[in-house]
């Protein structure tokens, strides 16, 4: 069985976990408390010298780590990583698009907003992350205002990877009124069979 | 034929040229100042949304953004992406890293120091960027002491996508010395059949 190693409130962790649900993958969860350092410890290290989670480790020990890519290892072989040289490439745009203009201007606002103390200098950060990220959800919005879905009009993993903070992006301060084809999409996306929601328990295995 | 479109000074861009370099891919290439935001530009924005180069553009006009989503594309089919689901997992793991936890780390400061003005205040973000690149390149010594390349052994995108900064990485102010095994890397990497510089002028076609 797999396991995923995780912590509960990343959307990066959700990522695997709402993709798992939809293909019906029993595996073993493990929390790690990210905000206390569990991520970097010896241990864990061995694992990923990265120090982060989401991490999936096979029954083997060997490990996959970066959620984008354990989005494409678990998706291969299925309808949610579409065929085609040219609409893989895109899947794969969207993904590194989401890492790196979208999650650290949507996701990191919120981290900083929920998980760190009120008078951290860290908010100083605040106003220019949230500038980028409605940089990159004009991006989003302009491209869904004529798309169901962000590649091959079907629900993909390039959906999954932008939904995991889109979904919370208020959370860290951005408000999603302007973005009016983005929240329709939210919503399709919220009606694929077998979604889970960011803080739903994982299933005891 | 394809086109791309760069800035040489770009290691983002670099990765694509070198890989079309090594495999013998011709290509029309369409230099943009990004210093004088010529990627902000409304006929751009129509090719790419989000303002970036590269941008590699088919001849239906249909065009791919994300270098290491370019990579993907130009590789498949070819030694430079490897097969196997696993390692193609890997790989994109090795990339995601790139983008997430490296290049603003140590692409980010060469920007910084080679273009941006002395007195401009994005200088005071340097110490914090640097000591996370420092992170990202102790994390790629780790892994490179025990392997010649990132994944399978060989030569890969992921050696690609690595190398376009970290071979420059001196210029934004890190000091590789204290990287053997990497800097040993770097070397096989320059050795490999149909190497470019990153300043080496595209063919012209």
């Amino acid at each position: 069985m797999l396991t995923l190693h995780d912590y509960l409130d990343s959307g990066n962790g959700y990522k695997a976990r709402l993709l798992m649900s939809q293909l019906a993958i029993p595996y073993r969860y493990v929390q790690l408390d990210i905000t206390m350092g569990a991520t970097r410890t010896p241990q864990f290290l061995a694992k990923n010298a990265n120090g982060r989670i989401p991490l999936l480790e096979f029954e083997d020990g060997r490990c996959l780590a970066e959620s984008d890519a354990i989005l494409w290892y678990l998706a291969e072989g299925t309808p949610f990583l579409p065929e085609g040289r040219m609409v893989r490439a895109l899947v794969l745009q969207w993904m590194f698009f989401e890492q790196y203009s979208h999650e650290p201007y949507v996701a990191t606002p919120r981290w900083i907003v929920k998980h760190l103390p009120a008078d951290s200098p860290r908010r100083a950060e605040l106003p220019e992350r949230l500038k980028r990220g409605r940089e990159a959800l004009a991006v989003m919005e302009g491209h869904l205002a004529t798309h169901r879905f962000f590649v091959a009009d079907r629900y993909s993993i390039a959906d999954i990877a932008l939904y995991a903070y889109t979904h919370v992006a208020d959370e860290g301060g951005h408000d999603l009124s302007p973005y009016p084809a983005l929240r329709d999409w939210l919503s399709r996306v919220a009606a694929q069979p077998g979604h889970v929601g960011l803080l739903d328990q994982p299933p005891a295995h």
